[in-house]
């Protein structure tokens, strides 16, 4: 079986682009007993992946991709071509973490991130298999545990999303508002805020390249935050902590102004001991117990239309750079995916 | 009456010294009901003075010290001269807020610093009085508040604690050991250093001016952190961010090495997602819950000498300055205090 892959051909001193990536055809092996034979169908481009783009990334958590080769560790879904493992049939759908290529052999009983990533059969009956790299996948997953990390599944409490057009934050977002928060919602362009105010219902929402999230919030939220869900780190981190409220909560989910730059960390630290404060980092693959009930949930709201869901879609393998560089630079909106 | 008072002449560019600092005699008027006047005994240095110490405080958490007025705000120990207060008699002794002169007037119904200050009659029959400045007082409620936020007072961990020379550290070292946790103690003289590991019973120590804190861990606790007790901020909290296990718990107690100079932020903070990290910043003084609770455990240790209780004592009012530069210094050991 041929099979194209993206492979980086060199690492970004400034920001990734096309430039980075090259494509390759390799010949696959045949799937031998427990493996099964993946087309893949849709991959995902997060964020994160630019943190494994770099020359030295730190050890253990974020391990760099090697160049010239597949990546590994991302997040695809495809259809099952042929299966040599019990469980698995041709023509089911699955996820498995083998993306940025066309084509899969899957080893069946393996744990992939944190078992997050291994082989799975996926529910597409009333469901998009898209879905299961974003809302009801890693996504949702990220957002759901975030609510969970930080206890604000209660209501009536003044959450602050950043990055609320984002594939986690647009979710966050939502969830937040149907369980009854006050939200202040931020994102990179007029049109976001326009759609988180008028059809998310927040109660107010800021443009961050248009005012510095301090003073928005000054305005915004002058009493202060119960807790901010962070996916943005850098300026929007130091705001927070000025703007937080005594016992408030921070969910770290990421900090993607860092991710093209060396990152700095927030000067006024302090004021989490000062005003009691509590951060708490999180991926939602260590979450995977929420993953049931997070489907369940947050399924049945996409479903029935209560929660909205956005894609940026690119057509074709040879894309996945491009969306790639667009989505870092802010020009997608929800859900980055390429339709393989 | 005639109170000698210490007052800010100046807001430090550098270190702060007694160059910043000078006495001033006033006539206290008599206490009015509901008052009591109060002749100090002891008075309280602490890490947390120094932020107050600048011209622009952070707003409403650390307000700065007005120039040319008795610093508010400091907890002091005295013996009641003469009380128009129910529940208050001479000859009692008494914690209240205001320190770093010789006699005050107190109300005694109000709430000064979240109640942790309002004057209170203490128990001296079997505790000396100083204890309650230390110890038994805002020092040994904030350790023994840290260990709580953590959730760490189950044992079986490793600990790092930080300044483990320091009035909190020492106290928070102790406990920790007593409690059953593999802890590393970090100081900044090789006598505090030896006291730790000789005498108190820690399972590593190391002198962080002689071995940067990374390289000490990577050495001492090559498994890496549980929790992490942070006195230090800067390169400490970098070094445990690096060093901390999956699920890992950080108290922020303190970043006395930020406090003289441009405080910088853990440019390494997006590990706490990467690690599922939790920082719980926090004040003794917001969990007077635990006080009673802290009083009667830690007490009984101190009394039975199973915990060891160390004082760098100043004689006289005008050496409150020399003891807060050397304090800020790492040149005392334990709690700072001036007997007046």
């Amino acid at each position: 079986m041929r099979c194209t892959e993206v492979r980086m051909s060199s690492y970004p001193d400034g920001d990734v682009g096309p430039a980075h990536f090259g494509l390759a055809d390799v010949e696959l092996p045949a799937p031998r007993p427990g493996e099964v034979l993946v087309r893949n169908t849709w991959t995902s481009v997060d964020p994160g992946l630019r943190l494994r783009m770099r020359r030295h990334a730190p050890a253990g958590y974020f391990a760099a991709f090697p160049l010239d080769a597949p990546l590994d560790g991302v997040l695809t879904v495809g259809e099952v071509l042929e299966s040599r493992a019990d469980g698995f049939a041709a023509g089911d759908t699955v996820w498995h973490p083998f993306g940025w290529r066309t084509h899969a052999v899957v080893d069946a009983s393996a744990t992939y991130m944190n078992g997050a990533g291994s082989l799975r059969v996926l529910d597409t009956a009333s469901t998009p298999a898209s879905w299961y790299l974003g809302p009801l996948g890693a996504i949702g997953l990220t957002a759901w545990a975030g609510l969970h990390v930080v206890g604000a599944l209660g209501g009536g409490e003044r959450v602050w999303v950043s990055a609320a057009g984002g594939a986690v934050g647009s979710l966050v977002a939502q969830v937040a508002v149907l369980l009854g928060h006050r939200v202040v919602a931020s994102a990179g362009s007029a049109e976001k805020v326009a759609w988180l105010r008028d059809e998310v219902g927040v109660e107010a929402a800021f443009d961050y390249r248009e005012e510095p999230p301090a003073q928005a919030l000054a305005r915004l939220a002058p009493e202060g935050l119960d807790v901010y869900f962070d996916n943005v780190g850098g300026d929007h981190l130091e705001a927070a902590l000025d703007a937080m409220r005594p016992h408030g909560r921070i969910a770290l989910c990421g900090s993607v102004s860092d991710y093209e730059s060396e990152p700095r960390g927030p000067r006024n630290l302090f004021l989490a001991t000062a005003k009691h404060l509590t951060l708490a980092g999180f991926r939602g693959s260590l979450h995977l117990d929420l993953l049931d009930d997070m489907q369940r949930r947050l399924g049945g709201w996409l479903r029935d239309g209560v929660v909205a869901h956005r894609q940026s879609v690119y057509e074709g393998l040879s894309q996945a750079p491009v969306a790639l560089q667009d989505m870092l630079a802010g020009r997608t909106t929800g859900k980055t995916l390429v339709r393989l």
